[in-house]
């Protein structure tokens, strides 16, 4: 405030000499609705509805399923643990006030959009609930769902319902990640005044709020669906619905949730890149000032970018990536214990609710094993946090591997079968191992230490093209351990479950589909820890952007230079977890879709033969969806980051003392046009993501109808959808990889090595990282999401393609 | 060599003033081994044994068929009519002694090179034809060889010959294309001397004689080898085997071609670009001085790259997309001739070889029509090079579609479906439509007076990050309206087959494959021409280098540089040709692999079906498969590029007298490292695509007899088939659209646009360039192939699946 007079008036004299922050942006605090109105309500009066919700809620699962009792109870403990995670981060000291200056402006932007960014969202999908519900009124309804006496209109009311609650569940995801991220950044940079160790330690038990909110909130709220339905349809009574069918009417909740997510992390994505690259290019290129500098106009957009980006778009992908792969494994574990006639199948329905309850005990463990006591007594000052966080993921994973086989032989032990849990317990252990490999490549792939980052950091040294060349070739060509590691995983697990013992009522072996949804639970079992190191990654980053701009001492920013770092690579390797698990879930979800088919056509419907035609052109199709998506999803990025350039250019030209600190940036403007520009850009990519499958489908359909081939559109959808999941696979590899490659190389150049800093080979490294930050962290994680939703959209919209 | 001496010497001072010319590097003149026999040979003698030759053939034609004589005589005359378009063009005048002597070195790199490369390819061939044969020995044969008479002996000698055969062939189609251009570039150099139009007509008719003679020995080799079997194995006499089965023998000749022009295409490819990246990064970037600058290094590298890379490879690359083609047609022809029962099924086998005779005719008419004369009453003095070339285009496409109506009237017209004829000839016509669709859709994403590049070039001027990204971004978005188009063709194609009256036995429609197939003839019925626009480009770029080095005044160079801007856009044109006729090939020939499994496994193979996981697995690894493929082709420019740049810096460092003319830089040294390197780097690509689906195939085969599950390997190889194709066709796509996009982005600049040459704009876009030249003219082009060959390899390894 008191600079906006100085520089209105004209009265830049002294501006130099002050200590050198700027004016926070905010105009008032803000609070959601929501909020508001609970802070209205008498404290008692809350505590009073807060008890009865709990009880109801507790009522209707003691009346479903011991199990989901269980699950309820540690989903309610997990969040009593976020709230003192966060109690405790929020006691920590904010430092000095041109940090929180900054932190203010940060948090202001983060908001602002966030409101702006879901209201759109929002509309878009209360739009779509409408559809889903006027398909649903005018379909028409499978035979099982007649017998059981659900009728189409209750048959909408669920899927919309479900569609709502999912929709809103991940939006909250979304928000607690930013809202935690936005307050912790400040801490996190106070304390890095301090101690590496207590820096750290407040990063990972932010992180950790909103990974367990994140977990807990996808595991309780198809627990919460799940026992209502169940209690609201009578299931299991005679003449109504069975238990193995009713995992099928939560599909609505993972596409409602993959909805918001895909429009989340291509506004957010959009939004944070477009702003990095565009203070980069002009920044760090043309000006030659360093990252972060107070003196770039940007700079406050490309720290929010990384709160609405990082923090809030990964938060609702992993809810919606472990909504999708606990429906889907639902659904196959209804359909396996169905046919295997087992006697109670709610064990095996309710499995994956159980192993991600465990996941939120053990992550919490995790957590909690890293302390920041021991760093005032150590005799080096720097720990390597790396291994710190690695230490607590061993810990993580060892208890993870003990109560997944605990799980499996409560949950899946089954007398048709004695030593079926056995085999699952070992698909449990395929998926940990699978989730280890992914881990390690990525590291190999994108760590300095390793050949690969090395040979593109030489390739920088002949210039920006041999960089760029070196770039790709090195994504292209990390998508082939994947791939193995991948299909070693799918087949081998998939025989584990083939060879349980588990048979249908005609002897042939049903458990095979089941095992490798088992698989992906156990690579999926320590999802919250897995989640608490990629959230971590965004806070450090933007603790070093707020002491960059606070100009504090060179000691402080080195640690947070250093906990940047390894945020890097933590999230690098969290893309690895979300595309292997996103392979695998759609791979569980195509067989439902397949189930869902033949249901409503009343004919068997097993194979999907792309020798016809028609079918092959859905591949081609499906995977022509990914090219241009990712294209739109880069464009995008590109444009907006010229629009920066150009801005940030200006403000150079016009304003020319802003090098010499005596003029002051205008940051806002900066902030808008970003803010502006990804909601405009977000558009075109999700609709494209959404329409095309269900254009398509109905195409095929008519054109079916027309030629007499009956199910073309089931044919044809089947086939886009999994050549999609093919390419999207191969080309989210491609994108993250080379992405994570460039920007190691670059900091590898920066630790000195091949001419270091400011030398051309630098120059061009930077080339290679600016190219890699749309595809990373833009187009990359929109397509995990693109993947899953494909699949959830063609399992909701299934009806109307026959 | 007089300048030789003066260097030794270290006699430089009158070298300045000399005219800058270098002398030739080579040794002495090479004629190859098979010419040197012939010329030794009595002129008569020859002539006795040619008119021999000839006489046997047409002799085993007319025991064969009427049409086999037909198109033996088109032939023959279109080889004919390429002896005079050589001894037009080599009549012409090759200029001054310093161009004579560039040309020479130029020639001498490229047929060292091209000795080399080919040396190694036919030790991989003759190793590949023992394998093959060894296979065959061993395997199993069908019922219907076995009634037919042909043992395991015998078929095994037919492959092998047939795969010899095929990759002589295609080594003969890149010599040509290579012959003739390193002598055509000289004489259009010297002939832009006189007049522009003079110098297109030279380029067109130096392409014109190895479009005919790679179209013609297409065509006339398999029409040889289905006549030589015809006679030999007695074929139609009652007891031996039916006419209809015979095409499935060709499919030898076919992998043949394709297994050479994979090599050819992947070491030219690496060799042109590796020494275009490194030219271009030292001479042009880092110090200024312009393309083709007689004091770069790398420059007479560069102009061998065009002779090897781009005349050898293509031509390697079209004669098997051709051959390819007829062969996959025929298969599908004979298969539904027999289907329906028709009575002489000899009209639907050979349509293809007659579609490609009166493409020869056809063609011939284009290149005539293209004179030299007009130029001198001329008012302005250069006309719109692609205007002229549109011209011939559009008379032979007109001619085109006369002749194919005329053809399927003739061949396809059966009593059984009288209209049938007339449906074939629509799909014909929807496959020219679809050649128009892609030449446009190419230049409209490519050719900067439309709106993409125009954007791609303003982005560059925001820097190298945003150049990078618009074009990848562009790339990507480019092959969704292919995709479309190439979807429509095959729905329509299909359908009109189907719908054409042509029934089986049982009353069911057949003829929606061959109906597609005819579409793909449809899209390559110009294909001599469409191949002559495209060798013009490569002559048309050595020419300007040769003028360039020579030192021409500027209205010669101005008048090659306009034939090189239009020899840019004509060679990405003819890539969307090779793309969309590969997938359409490659779907042809995945249902005659299914049919060959069939046969085999004597049970039906009818269906692939994804939703087997180790199916879906076979599907990822044929994805991953391009992705590898694709990372590696570019790798290997990348890392050959960085030696070309290391050397050039070195000399310049060594030499400072090169800048001023003083110092004479040693092209040969970089001749040899760029030769070295893509025939090492050629090796790991070309196995991995050769490799790949034959283990994939063994090792699911074995993994399905341990788990009891037939035909696995069969099918996983069929997956792999499939998804590698679709992808190949996207990668490909977006490879060539982004590479000519930056290309032509940076010559939008050059012509003053955004600052024009010299500025940072310029820069960037330069950098955008050198990152499209692997993958427009390595990668890119090495897929076309790649998809080929992976659908010839298992179609010949087919029986070692199962």
């Amino acid at each position: 405030m008191f600079m906006d007079n100085d520089v209105e008036g004209g009265n830049l004299g002294p501006y130099a000499d002050r200590p050198r922050v700027f004016p926070s942006m905010r105009s008032k605090v803000h609070t959601p609705l929501i909020f508001r109105i609970l802070m209205g309500i008498n404290v008692r009066v809350l505590l009073v509805f807060l008890l009865l919700g709990l009880g109801a809620i507790f009522y209707v699962g003691a009346k479903t399923s011991p199990i989901i009792v269980f699950v309820f109870s540690i989903c309610i403990m997990s969040f009593l643990f976020s709230i003192y995670l966060t109690k405790w981060v929020l006691a920590k000291d904010e430092g000095p006030p041109e940090m929180v200056q900054i932190s203010d402006a940060i948090r202001d932007g983060a908001e602002g959009f966030f409101r702006t960014q879901y209201g759109t969202i929002s509309k878009m999908a209360l739009l779509l609930a409408l559809v889903i519900l006027g398909i649903y009124l005018f379909r028409s309804t499978t035979p099982q769902q007649e017998a059981s006496g659900i009728g189409r209109s209750t048959s909408a009311y669920i899927t919309v319902a479900a569609f709502l609650l999912g929709a809103i569940c991940s939006g909250i995801a979304g928000y607690v990640g930013m809202w935690v991220s936005v307050r912790a950044n400040v801490r996190v940079s106070s304390a890095a005044r301090r101690s590496a160790r207590e820096a750290l330690q407040i990063a990972v038990r932010a992180g950790g709020f909103s990974a367990m909110v994140v977990v807990g909130m996808a595991v309780i709220g198809v627990a919460i669906l799940y026992a209502t339905f169940y209690v609201w349809l009578g299931v299991d009574l005679p003449g109504s619905m069975k238990v193995t069918d009713l995992p099928l009417l939560l599909v609505g909740y993972g596409f409602g949730a993959s909805f918001v997510a895909l429009f989340a992390q291509l506004g957010g994505g959009i939004y944070t890149k477009a702003a990095d690259v565009g203070a980069d290019l002009v920044g760090k290129v043309e000006q030659g000032i360093p990252e972060d500098d107070p003196r770039n106009p940007a700079v406050i957009a490309d720290l929010v970018g990384d709160n609405v980006g990082d923090c809030a778009a990964r938060g609702a992908d992993l809810f919606e990536s472990i909504a999708a792969e606990i429906i889907s494994a639902m659904i196959l574990g209804g359909t396996m214990a169905q046919r295997c006639k087992i006697e109670d199948p709610s064990g095996f329905i309710l499995f994956p609710l159980v192993v991600h309850s465990f996941d939120l005990v053990v992550s919490s463990v995790g957590i909690l094993s890293i302390r920041g006591t021991r760093d005032s007594g150590s005799k080096s000052p720097i720990e390597d946090p790396m291994a710190i966080l690695q230490k607590g993921y061993s810990i993580t994973i060892v208890l993870a591997v003990l109560t997944f086989g605990l799980s499996t032989r409560w949950l899946l032990y089954t007398e048709r079968a004695p030593s079926a849990w056995f085999n699952f317990a070992l698909c449990g252990l395929v998926g940990i191992i699978t989730a280890y490999a992914f881990v390690w490549i990525t590291q190999y792939y994108t760590d300095y230490k390793h050949e690969p980052v090395r040979t593109l950091a030489l390739a920088s040294s002949t210039g920006h093209g041999t960089n760029i060349i070196a770039g790709v070739s090195l994504g292209l060509e990390s998508t082939a351990l994947p791939v193995l590691v991948i299909s070693v995983a799918i087949i081998s697990a998939f025989w584990l479950g083939h060879t349980s013992g588990l048979v249908d009522e005609s002897g042939n072996p049903t458990g095979g589909l089941f095992g490798t949804a088992v698989a992906t639970m156990g690579m999926l079992s320590t999802a919250a820890y897995v989640l608490t190191m990629d959230m971590f990654g965004p806070i450090a980053d933007n603790a070093g952007g707020i002491v960059e701009m606070s100009q504090q001492p060179e000691s402080v920013r080195e640690i947070t230079d250093l906990l940047d770092a390894v945020g890097n690579t933590t999230k690098a390797t969290t893309k690895g977890f979300a595309i292997g698990s996103a392979a695998l879930a759609s791979f569980l979800l195509f067989s439902a879709y397949m189930d869902e088919v033949a249901a409503f056509a009343q004919e068997p419907f097993k194979q999907v033969d792309i020798a016809i035609p028609e079918v092959f052109v859905g591949g081609l199709l499906g995977s022509m969806l990914i090219f241009l998506f990712s294209a739109w999803a880069c464009a995008a990025v590109g444009r907006t980051a010229q629009e920066v350039v150009n801005e940030v250019r200006r403000q150079f030209i016009e304003r020319p003392g802003i090098m010499d600190y005596k003029e002051k940036p205008d940051y806002s403007r900066c902030v808008a046009i970003v803010a502006t520009a990804s909601l405009r850009e977000m558009i075109k990519p999700g609709a494209l993501a959404i329409l095309s499958p269900i254009i398509v489908g109905l195409l095929f359909r008519i054109l079916g109808s027309y030629t007499g081939h009956p199910l073309l559109g089931a044919k044809v959808v089947a086939a886009m959808l999994m050549f999609g999941t093919v390419s999207g696979i191969l080309m989210a590899l491609f994108l993250n990889t080379s992405g994570g490659a460039w920007d190691n190389a670059k900091k590898y150049i920066e630790t000195g090595a091949l001419g270091g800093k400011g030398s051309d080979c630098h120059k061009a490294a930077i080339t290679g990282d600016t190219v890699g930050d749309p595809f990373k962290d833009t187009a990359g994680p929109s397509l995990h999401v693109l993947i899953k939703m494909l699949a959830t959209i063609t399992l909701v919209m299934a009806p109307i393609f026959l």
